[in-house]
């Protein structure tokens, strides 16, 4: 009944396309470059695209070694090869809040791009510049989904979400100190936002929330019937 | 510029449907009823519907002798007074571990309702019984958007994201004992999810899951056009 | 050398006044109703003045019994006889993000005004609803001190402190649920605060928060001099 | 009474056997290669066996030096010699959630085996294909005892419980990031499994957990009679 | 292929004596005394017993009504109905530190005694005074598994750990004040035991040790062969 | 309405100085050494100064290539270039408990100078010698403004807090060991001091503390009066 | 060997007063008033002394019907019955932070005297106003063992550390609100303390305190022989 | 009145012998090397004699190249010139619970050695083998204080406590993994032992038990008189 190949170290899951919409997504972190390798040309081999996330640049070497096609982005940490059919209408909104938040936004956009999303993206909108944000409202309140991403307090998403009829993904990054806690306060601001429509994922995870956002564009577009 | 009405302990927003799709919801929770009942005629005056969520019982006997028409909800601490326009196509699946963790699932229920959306259920399917949640495959599966709630270990989230194409929400709850540390074991799980296409809300917040979930639910019908 | 009277239990410091400005103030909270009568009536026929902070209704009825001329609220659990000299320009703003945050404000008005300070206050101007915060811009600009009272996620804090030439006091509370964590979110998020010219008091902690704001209104009509 | 070799930086527990019925197990983390090395020579002067767990590369080669029968292997970190009686009857078997979570499978079975257990693996089963884990239910259910191995959520841990007579013996690992807090995430929801019959052991101690397998396995096949 | 009834809250799942060796049990706390009775009721018409833990007395009494052969304890808030047949061989030691864990180790008690097993008991046992301890030294080293109960800092399983040659499972509780931290402390210190051959169960969860005792005696029995 | 210039990675926000009174200050921390040089040069071409926190080594020689005027100090990591107005009364005291404060001691202290205060400085006085303290009594007393930096427990800012009549300001450092928790134990300490008129920043913010603290001079030479 | 009654409940160890000095001291928080009872019964039967801590009112009377000698004290939940011989030189010192401390003291002069020590107290001596303090240098300095009690930020604790020449004892207490955490910050602080000589005991302990200062007046009369 | 030097980075304290008995310490952590090597120089030249605590190796030997006559051990990262009285009664006995514990208790026997005590010492004497502990009752009974040295669940610490009638400092360490939590698993154990007499320092404070045992030994001398 189900479909995957044993490498041993590894289950490739092969039916995971057919039944969550999408292939294997590789977490490249704590495997090692040839774990890594041989994994990436069963799923391409199969699917012909991948994507491979917090992959260091090491790593990645070795797998182009073996993969020529594919492009890896040193500051997201990821590595893509083909992607996934466009989704014709709408867009991600990725806000963030600081330039150190840029390589979780990154993660974020290559994700959504290799899905199939239109991304656009507002950088540096912190909100103790509350006027350098307002100044894109229209952007913002046009997206069909809206991620954002902010390290320190994490308060763009509590404004972000109280300006907008679409759904935020909120993201807590890693960026600050001391009390900061490796991104556990954005975290726990963001999960007790007073605004409305907003959901939260694990600290630094660009991936993930661009994951469940393309999720939603593709409900949108097939417009809530079941598929 | 904008609309907003002075109480003196509350500044009723008047323009948050026209911001963000629904009118301000009401967070009884410290409030005193006097307030509620306030805020609420405000609210019903102008827009001809509310909900209140975490309203005990005494609260809402207050607020109901100047509201008639209101639908109070034990169980869930709800409040009601009219709905939201109906959203056509597809379902909410709301689906809980345990019998204990029903007040959460009935206050996602009740706010997704008088939000506008169809909602199912599937109430008591832990992971502890695999073969009683993988019994109901199709309604899962079919669902457009699926609020996973759960306390204890929170398992059931991991297991139903691993099943969808479409988004999950996962709601931890506080039901547990010593470890479980009020929610937060739930809640570091359900953040640290195997599976993707998965996001959180805070702690036993049916309400949070419920209104993101109707925002997707409106993003399919309107076809991911802005609006 | 040193000046205090010795009640057993208590010393009560009749130099405190020469030394920081300000009599000694009794914390209600884990104090007997006798023994907070006892220390204020000490207090009163040595400076004439007093505050309580934290007592109980039935505690403050007590000492009422022997103090007469002093006003207590139930609302923020304080109780006042007499003033300090009042302070001629300026004013300190109080502003707060919700409904539920009443008590620490008024805490803090209290206090305030005991103090010598002149108040203006501005209550339910959570971020969720940017532009009912933007709409007092004057206000806020021209206080000579702000005290920002938020819970849930302290969003409030950020956003003021952008705004504004002056130094900014924030006032995490314990309003909220889940990961609020009894107020801890919202007192990390205000200490990660993007914003510059911010400090954090305790959680809940209106009091303190007053305190140094009237210190800081005083050296603006002492001019920065010594005295 | 007690039969111990003082060696000044450690006391050989020579009656450990006798005791405990397995000698004395040396946790290499905090000691030199030099101190490993002398306490090896005299439990194989004693017992003709032993096991090293945490010992990094470049001690186990300065303890092979003297020891030239070890086996060491660098994924686990274990170093072995000799050992113990095979126990006859029945199987462990050794269930991991992902690839990351390998090296501490790998201490798990290495010491089954050198206590004398018949190890069965199970890798890559992780619940976000629940279907993988589930074409192997014999293999699962005819274990006598099952090592669980997971990081992340630790989800993997719950549903082999809930399908298993046999004890289940949980193992989070560090593996993930973020609010996994190295490893924290996945302990909790362990021990707040809704499944019976499982208990846990610290984070990456795949060696705890094995050790406790095998007495299991040993009062197995002695039929639950004192020895 | 799965068989459970669906009672709208609850969905009774008759499949586990097969599946896991017994029939649910059920878990009292946060259920409303008419859903125990409801899910008691079905449970004793399918297998003619039934256990539950965490049962208020009043619930108790309510549930007591219609099944007239159960047998409530107050001091463990467990509730039996007939109970599972005798394992023939062994028995399991129940030790605990202190008179105040008393409860928990009643909870296990008589969990271990409905499930089938022979129980020893071992109480005020605590390491402060180490003789009394080891003036049993035969009853602790005779048991087929010992189970440990202790609050405060939990030391007794450690030394307890080093004396058999038995699987220990290891309760910490919630007896202590200040950095006892309602059982953290014990927990982690069991955690990290320097004994060998011990795993933990979540605070106060003298019934999960049990269940886990019980499947090893059961396993003990069986000879480690399949079943 | 606002007025920055967007570079991509960033949006220089050079309205800052008209809202808040002083330029944007870069955060050094996790931006490239080039993006800290473009926004550098940004900043001085509009405001003809700069102030660069937590900037390494290796950054400010990046910097400093083509700034050539900019003065960087390795010991508190900061780099400034030009200055602020000098504010004409009074002096801030920046007063650290130990020798290992002094690289947040001297970031307070620089940024504070480059901000226009006086500045006057009392290093090593921890509470374990009081009497070096109170030797200093008349230089903490006429302060105008009192930065007390400490790590350990942070006593220092309790003992300063109850000498003066001015405002103090905390700031935790995470010098010490073990459950100094990198600072957080004497950041808890200081939000609980029983001394009034402190609050406190995060953990080694020497510049936040410096910045408020000028915002405290600006109002006292500005009178109170709004400006 | 050992010398023990078997209560069921409760080991009464009757070699306590030979191996450590003194006779088991009952905990009574978690026991019932009979078994209190019962063990006090038997310990004064055999001693002719008790002390019992943390025994609420109610349980008291029980205890006292029975033993007609014993003194309650509802301030500091203690009961003692006769005594210890008297320690011939020196005095404890008894220091404590608020009046809201007291409780913990009274517990901890209550101990100290009932074992034999000879009490002096100094209450009331918070570090906000330092002089309070320092106008009882004698005091503190010819004390034989100090006990410094404290809640809030602790503070006090490091300061007598510094003035003396014997050890200190510190004792954090739950008074406080917020991030005192019930304790925690003032513990957190006094492990962390710049004075050294300093150890520390469980928040509110003030009867731990209390036995080991007596401990090392015994120590100081035996002249530090063994005995 | 008071007397102390001042080098800028730090006030040297030539004050302390008379006010505590011993000069003042040096803690070598967070100083550069050239600061250690300043303070050093003066406190010998004052009171020929120093202890450098947690210095390193390369530091050490810039200090020793000035201060030719002091000893360095690396092993324990102290540094010792000259040393106090010796004190003539009595033995402090140093016990730890495995050999990775020793770093911890070399800190701790040679600040003893320095300060004048007699050292005995007992190591890896660990729970897991409870026979090597008491083999040696009569050391641990004789000595006149006992610090207990111990990481991972610091069992240790409970069970000495128990078998002696005089003072324990217990010392958590960081040995351990996962829950150890860098110390804070032993050092909770340690703060709620269920023997009596017991007093805990900072995590791997070696320095600061063998501190107050030294006071403790002191008062033992001068037979607890006032000095």
């Amino acid at each position: 009944m189900t479909n995957f190949e044993e490498l041993g170290f590894s289950k490739v899951d092969y039916d995971r396309e057919e039944r969550t919409g999408f292939p294997e997504i590789v977490y490249g972190m704590s495997k090692t470059g040839e774990q890594v390798q041989k994994i990436v040309e069963k799923l391409i081999s199969k699917h012909n695209k991948t994507l491979v996330t917090r992959i260091s640049e090491q790593k990645a070497t070795d797998v182009l070694a073996s993969v020529p096609g594919g492009d890896y982005c040193a500051h997201s940490q990821t590595l893509v090869y083909g992607g996934n059919e466009p989704i014709a209408r709408g867009y991600v909104l990725i806000a963030c809040a600081g330039t150190s938040d840029l390589p979780v936004a990154e993660e974020a956009a290559r994700t959504c791009k290799w899905m199939g999303c239109r991304v656009e993206t507002l950088y540096d909108v912190g909100v103790a510049g509350i006027d350098r944000l307002l100044a894109h409202r229209a952007l913002i309140q046009e997206a069909s989904v809206v991620i954002v991403i902010a390290g320190m307090e994490g308060a763009l998403a509590s404004v972000v979400g109280g300006l907008v009829k679409r759904p935020v993904i909120a993201v807590p990054t890693s960026v600050g100190y001391g009390t900061n806690l490796e991104g556990l306060t954005p975290l726990l601001a963001m999960l007790n936002s007073c605004s409305s429509g907003m959901s939260v994922v694990n600290i630094d995870n660009g991936f993930g929330a661009a994951y469940q956002a393309t999720l939603m564009m593709k409900l949108a577009v097939d417009g809530g019937h079941s598929n």
